[in-house]
């Protein structure tokens, strides 16, 4: 068993799910909206991401509604709309609700002519990149989305964290029995990660965090607070300087950052920290989503064959001395829900302190939970 | 001066456009056809990127035209058409010819509905990614573009190079005098840049290349012989392993190999090395093309606009310790077009000797180069 797991408890996905739509409504969120934002939190740790599901649960989202730097209700506007384009505004609502509406949209625009992008302005963290793309793949599409985040991601040869962690997730169905979804951050590991590190009081490995001297940083709680206030900043994939091609992971965080702000004239960089004169104000996030149909180029089922013996032919191939297993994308997080369906969530210690302190201030009482 | 001009020789971009039009209509190639495939080598030229430029001409094309692995004469199917879709046979003729016509296609359907996306089989080396993503972003769009490629890295933990160097080519227009374009490999370094050290006799660094027992191996002339025989394999970006997230940049290297083959039914992995029980046969490659039309977003002076404020906010950033400038995809490749606009392009010995031998073979005596 992985230590990472030593000081949590495993909780049911199901009271974890039960509970969050419960709060979400108590903060505010409309019963249909809170079970989307509550969907696509479980659906990361369904998935083994813990850095993006229930441990964010009260710090991104209610804490954030409590603050009244994010909109329960989520008030949709269409700015502009073409055959196979959109922009919408969030008006400063729930990501998850504003997203998976915009995605709905391209998939609906690519089912009619091949092809759906969308732009979204004024929104806020939307969880998993990856829970967009697995709806245009289960709609038989290849899925697209990325958006922009607060800043922390320092370009090639600087030191100041600029860009976000800026996922660019892509994903597509195969005849397998998950799909190929690479949901990753554009730095070599985002913050999320960082955050889950710190609360286990894990050290981080060197070379993927800058101190503002251009030297190494690892201690993770550190790295957090630094983050804040400008003295820290994650490196882009690829690392630091250029001999190791650093300036790639740099470009495609630059890709995203564009491509969410850019479209529907929003914020960027900087602009996005959610704080301003010291105090908390929305964040102003804008994302793009793409579904391109699959049924326009081919068979659906061709292309999921070839899809799956391009990765089996991967995975089957010689490993390096050492390793016996080569993964594809999106393979380990099946192997995370398979493992997790009889175990549910593992929370630790400082979520469970913040599920009690929602369940207490709710007097959500019908909820019982295993480390009660 | 870099010293990996040392043994160069500049030649003016005239001269060497107009001779490889010469010299790819004597090996066959239409007029107009030949014009294309010496637009996009001298583009490569023009921006700086020596690997994808002259010196591929004979090695990468006229080889392959001599030993009747590429067709000369460019014949395209449309295989299918949907209102923002097409899937393009090039019948093996020029990849250059092709990727023009897929991208220009990609691009009228987006000027009609906003969206627009093409697929390639059997087709040839493109030349740089970049030169589509360029005609999107002079209509005012989106440009990506991507292919497949031989056989050159390895998975995560893997030692078989398997994937091509897949680029995943994106750029947009800004405001400033150049375009903002990513255009880069998915590993860390590319096959072509391998070939420029190998030629100039030059090491790599470590960590970039694998032998067959997972050690790193920096000898370019070596790697090159043992891509071939599949006992080596470059690294994808991010590096060996997970630490550093390798694994992101082989999901992005995959995600490449799947666009370019599957939406087509087309060859992947191995068997596009080009080589059949020891004989050259030919590539089969695929590619993919899409353009997002950006005025269906927003108007383009807006989005230049903030992508130009994005990147000008990089750019003067603060700068790491030991470094005075940050840069940001496209700039160098326009700084390089700056400085050579007066000198033209670096040949070195051993391709000076290949104008030579064609230059001797198709009698083409009116063209005197400065190393004569």
């Amino acid at each position: 068993m992985n230590t990472e797991y030593d000081n949590c408890k495993w909780v049911g996905f199901d009271i974890l799910e039960q509970f969050m739509i419960e709060v979400f409504k108590k903060a505010g969120i409309p019963e249909k909206d809170a079970a989307v934002c509550a969907e696509v939190l479980i659906t990361s740790d369904k998935r083994g991401i813990d850095s993006h599901g229930v441990g964010r649960f009260k710090p991104i989202y209610i804490d954030r509604i409590w603050a009244g730097i994010i909109n329960p209700v989520t008030k949709i506007d269409i700015l502009r709309e073409g055959p196979t384009t959109a922009v919408l505004d969030g008006n400063n609502g729930m990501g998850q609700v504003v997203a998976k509406q915009a995605m709905q949209m391209a998939i609906d625009k690519a089912k009619k002519y091949g092809m759906g992008m969308v732009a979204v302005r004024n929104s806020n963290h939307y969880g998993i990149a990856g829970y967009y793309s697995l709806m245009a793949i289960e709609a038989g599409m290849i899925g697209i989305t990325g958006t922009n985040a607060r800043p922390s991601v320092a370009p090639t040869f600087g030191i100041e964290n600029l860009l976000g962690t800026n996922p660019l997730t892509i994903g597509f169905p195969t005849d397998e029995d998950f799909p190929f979804l690479i949901d990753c951050a554009s730095s070599i590991i985002q913050r999320g990660k960082v955050e889950v590190c710190a609360r286990i009081g894990k050290d981080l490995p060197a070379g993927l965090v800058l101190d503002k001297n251009g030297e190494s940083k690892t201690n993770a709680a550190e790295v957090l607070q630094d983050l804040i206030h400008g003295d820290a900043a994650l490196l882009p994939l690829g690392g630091v300087g250029e001999e190791t091609a650093g300036y790639k992971g740099y470009g495609y965080s630059t890709v995203v950052e564009i491509l969410s702000a850019a479209l529907q004239g929003g914020a960027f960089l900087t602009a996005l920290s959610g704080i301003k004169d010291g105090k908390p104000v929305p964040h102003h996030l804008g994302h793009f989503f793409i579904a391109a149909d699959i049924h326009a180029f081919t068979e659906l089922d061709n292309f999921k064959k070839t899809a799956g013996d391009i990765l089996r032919t991967l995975r089957n191939s010689k490993k390096m001395p050492g390793h016996n297993r080569i993964w594809t994308a999106g393979e380990k997080e099946h192997d995370a829900w398979i493992m997790r369906q009889g175990r549910g969530v593992p929370v630790d210690q400082e979520v469970q302190e913040q599920l009690l302190e929602l369940k207490a201030k709710y007097s959500l009482d019908s909820f019982q939970f295993p480390f009660e």
